[in-house]
C-alpha cells in the first residue's frame, strides 16, 4: 500500500500557529507562554532539538510581540534551519551565561505565564526565581486546547497514521500466536507499523491471558497459549502524527464468558463513539461508554478513563474522563477505548481514534471490531 | 570481541542507594526528595516506566522514613516487578484521583524538598500548590552529586561502555569517508556501537568540514570531501551506563593549519586530564584545558565548557566549567573534551571519559589521540 508523503507544513503555517497560540493565551488570561523542547515546540516551530538536556531552550510567545527562541549558542545553527525559523528571533546564550535572564525583557513583568507540561523542573524553578512576581501554570491546566483542534492537513496525517495502524492489524491477524512469546508478536507489530510508514513506534501492547487484565502491560516473556484472549494495542508516529488502536483477539475459539465481555466492550465503544458531536462534553463520552459496562454489571472492571487526545503525540489533552466538562469542537481527535479487566484471567479493550466533525464523530480506524479468532 | 553481561544490581544495592540518597538529602539541608521517572528513578529503584506521561509517578524519600512509590494503579503491576521493589511501599492511584495529595503525608510539612531535574513542570506546579509552604529545588541545584560518585560495579560498566566506544572508533577509521554523506558514516557509527553491545545510541556526530565548526551539529546530507577534517563524537548506553568519546580525523592529508589546531586541542585535552585528582575543583579542569588553547591564541574559538559527568545518562553533573568550585572525589566520571571551532571552515575536538582515582585521574577511553588520516 503506497501512501504519499504529505507536503511539509509551510513557514506561514508555523507563523500562524505561533500567532494563534499567543492570541489564545491572551484570551485565556495568560500574559505569555514559555514553550520548551518537545511536542509544543515542534508543533509551533518545526524545531526538534537534538537532545533535551539541562541546557535551556525556550520559545517565548506573547500577544503583540515577536516570537523569540532562547537557545544554546551551540545549537543555534540547527535551530535557525527549523521550518518555522523565519518567524523567529534568536537569542543565543553561551555556557556560563544565564539563559533565564534573557527571558525577562521578553514578557510583561509580574504576569501569569503558561509553560509546557514537560518543561524540566530544573528550568521552571530557575524561571520562577528569575521572573519573581510571575505566576506559572502548565499548558494542560491553562491552555489545554492549544493543539487540540486539528486543521485539514493535520487530520489528513492522523488519518494516514490510522490507516497504517489498520493495515498493521489486518496483517497481524495472520501471524502465529499460539506458542510464541508476547515479545515476538510485539516485534511483529513494530515491524508492521514501520513497514506501513511509521517513523517511530511508541507502544506495542500484547497482553495475553492474565496479562491482558493489566491495561498497561506492554509485552513480556509469557508464551501465548491456545484459548488465550490477547489485547493488541499499538501505535506511534507517521509523518509526525500519531496512531493508536486496540483490538482484542482470541487464540482459538473463545469461551462464552470472553464472548460476553467482548460484546459488552464492543457496545460500550460503539456508544462512546456515537456520543461524539460538537457541544458534547468530554465526560459525556466517558459516561456513554461506561454506562454500557456498568449496566452489564462489569463497572468495577473498567479501571481507566475512556480516552485521550492525539496529535503530534500519542497522548495529550483533551481527556475523556468524568469531571472534564470541556465541550468537543470540530477538528478534535481522541481515542475511545473502554475495556474490561478481570484480574488474573483476561482483559478486553477496543480502541479507535475518532475525530469530531461538524455533525458528529468519525472514526479514523476502520477495521472490524468483531471478536476475531487467530491461531 | 566478547564482553560479559555484568551481574544485575541487587535489591540490597537499590535499597542502599535509596537510604544514602535520603541521608545525603538531609545532610544537604533537604527534608525530602521527590524523584520522577528517568535516570534518578532508574538508578534508585531499577524501575523504568513504560512511558513518561501526564500520569504522575513519584518516588518519595526522606531520612528515617520508608521509601514510597506513588504510581498510577495501571502501572503498579510493572513497578512491583522492578529490581528495587522490595524496599518500596506502593501507593497506587486511579484516574480521577489526585496523586499529589498522596505525597502530603509522606513528607514533613513546610520543608525544603529536592525534585528531579526532569520532573515535568505539570507535576511540579501541582506539587507546589498541594504542598503549600514547601520550597523546591532541583536536584542539580540542591543535590548535584546524588549519582556522581560511582562504585566499583558502576565503574566497571562505564569502562565496558568506553571499551565498546573505543572499538567503534578503531573500526570506523577503515570505512570510506570521501564521497559519502555524513549521515551514512553516522549510521556506521550507530551500527558499530550496537554491534559492540550498546542497547541505545544517544548521538553520532559526524561534523565534516565547516559542519565540524558547529559543536552540536549531528550529521547531515553533506557529502564528505577529500581534505575535510571530520569530528566524530558518539556514544550511548551499554548495560545501562554511558559512553561518549570524540576523535577528529582528516580525510587525506591535513593542512598545516589543521595539524596545528589539532595539536593544540590534543595538548589541551592532555592538560585537562592531567589536572584530574581528588581535591581539584571542576573549574580547575576547565581552566587547565582552556589555558593551553588561550595561550595558543585560539581562546575565542573554544566556545563550550570542558566537560560533563556521565553515568546512567550521557550528560549529568558534575560540569567542568568556570565557576564550578566543587571538588573532585574518587569515583567521579566525566568527559574532558576541549575543542577549537573555526566558523565556516572546520572544527577539532578530542574527548575521553575520565574517572577520578585515589591519586589522580584515569582515562577510560584508550585509543590514540593523534591525528589520523582516513580515506
Amino acid at each position: 500500500m503506497a501512501t504519499e508523503t504529505p507536503d511539509p507544513f509551510t513557514p506561514a503555517e508555523y507563523e500562524s500557529r505561533m500567532r494563534r497560540a499567543a492570541g489564545n493565551a491572551q484570551a485565556a488570561g495568560l500574559d505569555g507562554l514559555i514553550v520548551t523542547p518537545g511536542p509544543d515546540m515542534e508543533w509551533l516551530t518545526g524545531y526538534r532539538v537534538p537532545a533535551v538536556t539541562e541546557r535551556a531552550t525556550m520559545l517565548v510567545l506573547a500577544a503583540g510581540r515577536e516570537p523569540v527562541l532562547v537557545v544554546p549558542a551551540l545549537e543555534a545553527p540547527d535551530a535557525e534551519e527549523a521550518p518555522g525559523a523565519g518567524a523567529l528571533t534568536f537569542e543565543g546564550w553561551r555556557d556560563g551565561q544565564d539563559p533565564y535572564q534573557l527571558v525577562v525583557p521578553l514578557l510583561p513583568l509580574g504576569g501569569r505565564l503558561g509553560v509546557s507540561d514537560n518543561a524540566w523542573a530544573l528550568h521552571l524553578l530557575h524561571l520562577q526565581r528569575t521572573l519573581r512576581g510571575s505566576a506559572f501554570d502548565s499548558l494542560t491546566d491553562a491552555l489545554p486546547m492549544l493543539r487540540a483542534v486539528k486543521d485539514q492537513a493535520e487530520l489528513a496525517r492522523l488519518a494516514a497514521a490510522a490507516e497504517a495502524a489498520d493495515a498493521t492489524y489486518e496483517e497481524i491477524k495472520s501471524v502465529r500466536f499460539a506458542g510464541r512469546r508476547e515479545n515476538e508478536v510485539a516485534a511483529d507489530l513494530a515491524a508492521l507499523l514501520l513497514g506501513h510508514g511509521h517513523s517511530q513506534v511508541d507502544f506495542t501492547v500484547v497482553g495475553s491471558g492474565p496479562n491482558g487484565a493489566n491495561p498497561h502491560h506492554e509485552a513480556g516473556e509469557r508464551v501465548i497459549e491456545e484459548g488465550d484472549t490477547v489485547v493488541l494495542d499499538f501505535g506511534g508516529l507517521k509523518h509526525g502524527y500519531g496512531s493508536d488502536t486496540t483490538r482484542t483477539v482470541s487464540v482459538g475459539e473463545p469461551s462464552a464468558e470472553v464472548r460476553e465481555a467482548h460484546d459488552i466492550v464492543r457496545r460500550a465503544q460503539e456508544a462512546g463513539c456515537a456520543a461524539v458531536r460538537p457541544g458534547a462534553t468530554c465526560q459525556d463520552i466517558d459516561r456513554a461508554a461506561r454506562a454500557v459496562i456498568d449496566e452489564a454489571g462489569y463497572g468495577e472492571y473498567f479501571i481507566h478513563r475512556t480516552g485521550h487526545g492525539i496529535g503530534v503525540t500519542t497522548h495529550e489533552p483533551p481527556y475523556m474522563i468524568e469531571g472534564e466538562t470541556r465541550e468537543l469542537v470540530p477538528g478534535m481527535c481522541f481515542s475511545v477505548e473502554p475495556g474490561i479487566y478481570l484480574p488474573g484471567r483476561f482483559g478486553v479493550r477496543i480502541e479507535d481514534i475518532v475525530t469530531v466533525t461538524e455533525t458528529g464523530g468519525e472514526r479514523l480506524n476502520k477495521t472490524s471490531r468483531d471478536l476475531v479468532v487467530v491461531h
